[in-house]
């Protein structure tokens, strides 16, 4: 009989969330969140819905998992862009693109549109969507904040400033924009942001 | 009998029109976007449902009606804040003061929630909001254009991270920091978008 550890059990149940979380995308992709239930999915991963429940009780956690497995390698190579070599200016660089090469990504999109088709999700689900990206911009604030230690205000500020610009950067890659041309403008309006001098390529 | 001349029919139909919108707006307000009807506006206003529908075929046109007597104003105080006096620095601090003013007020967050309600807006009553979007960023070009004329893309590009900066903005002060803090984040950040040097303040 094979012994049955918890890492086991862990990884068991790892696998089969993304295997679900991978069969409601497909759905979802072909006929739209809302057309979509939890029925639909159980077939399509050949699970029954009584097992399905047991990991995703309601489409609203589903995208809960969804969000989480995508955010957390995202907030992990955040962390690790800030923590790398190079000049602060480098290591902002770095950070901005982990950000939007994330963003542009159809993952992303289908992920943005899931939740927004989504308009029942509960409180704690979305509290949770706040966390994580409070988790993923407290990654900059090695960078943001100044030798003096943290004003928070301040940090918070310059955080959501630079957020806005990567955002309105997607946007103009989207629209069609070179994204060289973008990068090198959003690498300097974020480094004026974080009053940061510019690096080599400055 | 009154003569009637095109100035008269004309300001008969704003005021209409300006009467309806306010009657929609109390209803949208009380009871949700969803749950109204233009019946139910026609009678608020007291028009019969015949005469409504010369002045909005739909809910949605009606929206692009509060959008345009919104935007017009907005348009025309952003391109005067450029046009006046001071350094190209003073002249963007006064319009993105104007932006921050417009995000904030009670007015647009109504309209961004009916517009986001409102599912079935047509084609033609989403382009016509993209064109005076477009409209409100092009009376930044003059601030942004450099000496030897337009850079077409780059002056897109910026005025994009600049709308994307002033979006944040709106969010940080209905998060509760302080109104002064973040115009004063704003200034500095959009200055350094645009390549200005401050003004005074700076």
């Amino acid at each position: 009989m094979p012994r049955i550890s918890a890492a086991t059990i862990a990884e068991h149940v790892a696998h089969q969330e993304a295997a679900v979380i991978d069969a409601a995308r497909r759905l979802f992709d072909a006929r739209g969140y809302q057309q979509v239930s939890l029925r639909d999915i159980a077939e399509e991963v050949g699970l029954s819905r009584t097992s399905l429940y047991r990991y995703f009780p309601t489409k609203a956690h589903l995208v809960q998992g969804w969000f989480e497995a995508a955010m957390v390698p995202l907030v992990d190579a955040s962390a690790a862009a800030v923590a790398g070599d190079g000049s602060a200016a480098d290591r902002l660089d770095r950070w901005l693109v982990v950000q939007l090469d994330f963003i542009l990504d159809d993952e992303h999109t289908a992920l943005v549109s899931a939740s927004l088709a989504s308009e029942d999700l509960p409180d704690e689900v979305r509290e949770h969507i706040g966390a994580r990206h409070r988790e993923l911009y407290a990654t900059l604030v090695p960078l943001l904040e100044g030798p003096a230690g943290a004003d928070r205000a301040l940090v918070r500020t310059r955080t959501l400033l630079i957020a806005g610009l990567v955002r309105s950067a997607a946007d103009l890659v989207r629209a069609g924009v070179a994204r060289d041309r973008v990068d090198a403008e959003l690498s300097r309006s974020a480094l004026a942001v974080a009053e940061l001098a510019p690096g080599r390529r400055g």
